[in-house]
């Protein structure tokens, strides 16, 4: 059912009407945590669908208008007045402990459910409400760290979400430069990985032939992706994001490549963060290039090293120590001695912190890493010199990374992962990590698993 | 992304390889309850991606291999072990008994949930796996009388689905005769009230310009629908369906008709009863008509009175003794002067029926008016031999009454109906209540809200 | 810009306002090929736009309110008052006299283009004009046997309809059973070749995998389409329609299929006969399915052969006469022997009415052959019994064959049949040309023991 | 029927075969004039639909890769060698004189018809044919002042792309931020009136609410518009094209706005220049307004005077000697006094110029009036100061008009000035013309203290 643009939609005529009766007109309250508070409660007790309806859009309109302090202690109204009804749930404890059944046990996890849970469901069927919830758990996630008290509310967020934002909802579409100016521009505006500074950058990440972007989205998020990935279609595996971005380059038949890149994998709403798409979009992208294209054999990424800065920074060892003071001469990357000598250090190093290190709490220290290798992908080469742009020396001094996903590896691969953190890798990476003598490092780059491509 | 349709999709892709993988291939081992219950487990312990998808389609391919008696020891199996998990329950309400806070509760919450939600998500993640769940849920349901121990059952399929179908997922599509046709041999097929015998019969309801017809989608069941409602354009408010259904009638122009009415609503999905889109659907159309139509200022019903034959035949007044005794003469409604007479009887007492008859639950009887009245709707007019077939003949003794929807009274409505069981009816139905002498009753029909029409 | 099925479309409004201004309400005179003659003239010399497109629709208004002889007198209008201006022509012949060079040549092609033309495309201006002009040369069609002189008139029509029949505005639909009802009716009313009985009937045609049909669209028809083919999948070619129609086969998945069989080819409008779509539509196709379908190896028809019966009753010869003798026996397709003998004669008499027999002008006799043959196709295989409807009988004695499409000799034999009317066939049909004595049923051709055919 | 975008088309498939068959690899000769002029004989003579398709594809490609000089031979050839055949002409015109009448008069007309007419119908059945056809007749414009020779040939580019450009062909879409970006950035290029420098100027011109735009696009050339129209919705007619084009504007809720401003108005195929559908545009987005936005009761444009200082540099009297005069100070328009006494001259001079003044041949000399008032509107207000940039002050000394549309007058307009070059005006600007003393600004004319404008 088609509608005018000019016209309103439904649910706002619906709740239109509900606020007239309801006496709703803003304003009549000022617009404070407190008015919201007791809005909720009005729209816990109502029954009606149009009142209903109104007051969940009456709130999330007030939210919008609220500024940091409000919504703060918006927060803290979720936290405290609308938790779990604890004289409710000691009776169900004790009904459970009288006869412990499933029927009792079902009784005590209604009885336990906060009633945030059912207020964030309620605000759900506002028009357009799905968005402002999403920029809701923005604002918590972004409290959390200084108010770890807030996570009771964050859980609920993330259930509620989770549910919603369930993989089956999720629509794939392709990005390319005949997609809707407003959809481009947010893959602009959301791109975190290699920045997209003009639509020319755009159309060059997006036009070529050898250049695909595929997105998620979702029915009640309209033309809001929800995450992206940008790939380009090659001959070898690349060594240097330069190489896949750079404005002149001959390019590549679709049907002539070999390799498809995942160079750029982009989150597109903060307030999702932790409820997972990335993994599934990278699967359902393979599969459906190996469908059209059957002449691509390998499917890999060139990643970031987020990490590794900071964690060699740490190090001890003479040849960290003796790392880090090569790559101190500004401009070392431009002088073949300094760069030949830094790389012979850095890259057994990288590979140390890929295979043997690890977090506090035994985990692989590279988000990225963990990304990747957790979906099931394998580490295939370590590219020293991939990105020179500031950031990218900062924190990694220039490394970049392949990883690949080998369809019929990666259940294997993931469930090692998850069970022991072993790191899948390729024997040329593995191979560098004993102390190996690395010998005259091919000049630059020393892509260490060319020889072994298939 | 469209898909050809010679190509399997991607699930159905993913799901292959993850069978592979475990040496799912069917046939392995018999067919039965047990089996499936085996791949559950295995299914709620599975980490990764394509195995869990593998395993949940797995299960739900076997499930529909099931004979009856397969199915319901599958619903023993999911009653059974996949309860709630006691001990980690009784460990948490213990934890919760030292230190009664919301962490406690939420974590409360958690180990109460039973085991089956998390398998039916799990389930839902296969290809098509939520349309099979629905036929679960169908089965369930016409179990559910003779086993009511399955109650625990339904009720966490009926959480679930009602998160899933979300009224904020659901689609609203006319129907017309420009309607693919797997799309309209549904609507033959699950055309409820006034049933569609050809596929002349169909065109008859849903091609000419004064004859709508709207359903609701749900992105994840495609082109199957979830509950439609059928609408006449016309310039008086309805007294007999024959006149809406006649083969021959004189077309209205839409700009011209003054009235809608909403003469047949069928749910589709018995898999979902209980899972209410009714109230929407009118609301939604309603406005879609307001909106395309201002001609438009009369929203009724010619609804069905299922229960009052059942009801009249409980009752021992003299009224309805000779009503009995009247309607028992085959063919009495043929007859000007049993129809007469029928008709004084007839008519107070289902003005009675309505306005003052209750369940012992308190409730109003017929399921159709409680649907109508507690969306808000108002009981406009009682029509004596609105409906000559058989089975309303049997079941309401010929009677069909009007609801109508005033979008300005639907809230207050709704609401004294929700909190008191207050009907909601036109004065002139409420004036024949206390034992009126009905005169000289029009003919057969006696219209009795006729004067008050706007 | 989609239009709400409520609100009258622009071009009518246009017509509508410029009706008003030029007060042209219908009745105002009465209809009659006169006052249609006058209204052409005033069109021809109207400029305003508004007033233009209002006098054209309402002259076609008025033609379909005419009555057959208004219509056969409107022919007559066409023709006499709307040809040539011979004055302004023999001056433009003059001037050509005078300097006949490329400039008066073009001056003396405008001069001789008659009046009608320009009229019938303004009348295509008004809304739906395009498809009156297809009723009107329906029409026209069906009055040119017994009035020849209107040949004339069907000149223009023809020229005007193959320009705007481009093929290049053709567009290609699928037709299965998600196609809507609109369409799918249209289907059953114009299959012209094995009638379409019902909506069962129709969806065992459509709905399978193995089934598919396609149909050519015009932009301006909207959902009416020209033309459209049935074909069946299988895995081999078929020797009878039964065996593709049957209620209950076993389906054939389409990646194992190796024949695409075009088993039937319908014209949908009459008023488009002559303007070809059906060689164009075969080949596109052939290339979808070659592409979506990469198991496809042989393209073919079964087909009917409607001229056999009447070309086998002139013919004299004594094989001929015994045939004749023999299919006079009714029943004789079911009584083995008499099938046998027949078919006996039939075979060779059927390769000489392809390969040898021809019209007077040297064509070949069939119609249908001749179709396929100037397309390209080849002459397989001949099927004895092919059909048993009374139909076929009547016309063909049961017999159908087989044209294949190998898409490396369609140029060829297209371009030696367009030149010498040289017919490409099978060698195994060819040899039987010269009366060589048919052994018991030679084993490719004579379906052996088809005795159960219906 | 979709395609994929990695799989070439249909056509081009079969013109690949159709080229292997006739040996038409490119290479095989030298790309010139000479022998496309053979490929275009062949191509007259091929009866093959393959082959036919190969040669066209060919004939179009090598005509791509001809330079400047290669493209005027080949118009050359166009005009020599594919003109009438005259020997058919001659015997043609005998045989009509020997019996004129219709039969003779329509085969004379065929006769006379120029080879090129068939040439350039098979040509457009290429693969994307009719786009090259369009980019030809650019080319043959771009040469036609200085070889007026060639005009021959375009008669017949013209007679046929009148024909593929249809009006009923034409599809009108909205344009808006959410159109793709391949068709925005054609806009961006295409505009012709108000330059658009970036992707933020565009925005500002169809993403505010109050800003709208529509383009017409053929079938056959996909996404690349043929003329659109950029509309501002306002509550008066406006003075200047900067209260239009201003970054910061308070926006206009359409609901409010009164009238609807054609403010620029673009073709975009100069190979189409002549071919109108400006007049159909205008009508159309006319009618669409009015039914969306029923608050709209002005409809104007804001245009360009293209032609008035060049007329008036011509004129010899002293009020233009005067003008002239003031508006030789550069920065007139910044100096108050200057401006005035320059408007009390220029504005009866430009009301001279629209109403009295006309070409040799009688016509109205701008050429931006000529299509407003042969469309129907009416001369509605001149503004001084209209436009400030410097492309306006050289050729209008800054003036803008605002024509209005008036449905009910359109058709009278129309008429009245194809009829007479009658031009319809507003009182206001007629009784300015017989010299009347233009007081210190008339007030609803003269944009008093405009001297802000950026």
């Amino acid at each position: 059912m088609d509608r005018s643009p000019f016209f309103a939609d439904l649910l706002n005529t619906i709740a239109d009407r509900g606020r007239m009766m309801l006496n709703l007109v803003r304003g009549d309250e000022p617009v404070s945590a407190d008015s919201l508070a007791r809005l909720c409660t009005r729209l816990l007790s109502s029954q009606g669908e149009a009142s209903g309806v109104a007051y969940a859009r009456e709130i999330l309109e007030r939210w919008r208008a609220l500024d940091a302090d409000g919504r703060l202690a918006f927060l803290h109204v979720l936290r405290d007045r609308f938790g779990t009804d604890h004289a409710r749930l000691a009776d169900a404890v004790d009904a459970y402990r009288d006869a412990p059944d499933d029927r009792t046990a079902l009784a005590l996890h209604d009885a336990a459910e906060p009633a945030r849970q059912e207020l964030l469901r309620r605000l759900n069927l506002s028009p357009g409400g799905i968005e402002t919830l999403v920029r809701m758990r923005e604002d918590l996630l972004a409290r959390l760290p200084a108010s770890p008290d807030l996570a009771i509310v964050d859980a609920d967020f993330t259930h509620l979400l989770s549910s919603w934002f369930n993989r089956g909802f999720l629509v794939l579409r392709r990005i390319d430069w005949s997609t809707p100016a407003n959809i481009l521009e947010k893959i602009i505006r959301y791109e975190a990985v290699h920045a997209i500074h003009t639509w020319d950058d755009l159309r060059r990440r997006i036009e070529p032939d050898d250049r695909l972007c595929y997105a998620f989205f979702h029915p009640q998020l309209g033309d809001e992706p929800l995450i992206f990935v940008e790939v380009a279609l090659t001959r070898a595996m690349p060594l240097t994001i330069a190489e896949l971005l750079a404005d002149e380059r001959p390019p590549v038949q679709p049907r002539l490549a070999t390799t498809a890149v995942f160079y750029s994998i982009s989150n597109c709403q903060e307030g999702l963060r932790g409820i997972s798409f990335g993994n599934f979009l990278i699967k359902q992208v393979v599969e459906d290039l190996r469908r059209d294209l059957p002449g691509l054999t390998d499917f890999v990424t060139l990643s970031p090293v987020p990490g590794f800065a900071r964690w060699l920074a740490e190090q001890t060892d003479p040849s960290a120590a003796e790392a880090l003071n090569l790559v101190a001469n500004e401009g070392w990357h431009a002088d073949p001695a300094l760069r030949e000598r830094a790389g012979q250090h850095l890259l057994p190093l990288a590979v140390q912190y890929f295979l043997e290190a690890r977090t506090t709490s035994g985990k692989v220290i590279d988000p990225v890493a963990r990304f990747h290798l957790g979906n099931g992908a394998r580490l295939e080469r370590i590219n020293l010199l991939g990105d020179l742009s500031s950031r990218a020396l900062r924190q990694a001094h220039g490394l970049m990374v392949n990883y690949s996903y080998k369809l019929d590896d990666i259940e294997k691969n993931h469930e090692l992962f998850a069970a022991k953190n072993d790191v899948a890798a390729a024997p040329t990476v593995r191979r560098l990590l004993p102390k190996a003598v690395v010998r005259s490092a091919t000049p630059q780059l020393l892509p260490p698993g060319r020889s072994a491509q298939p």
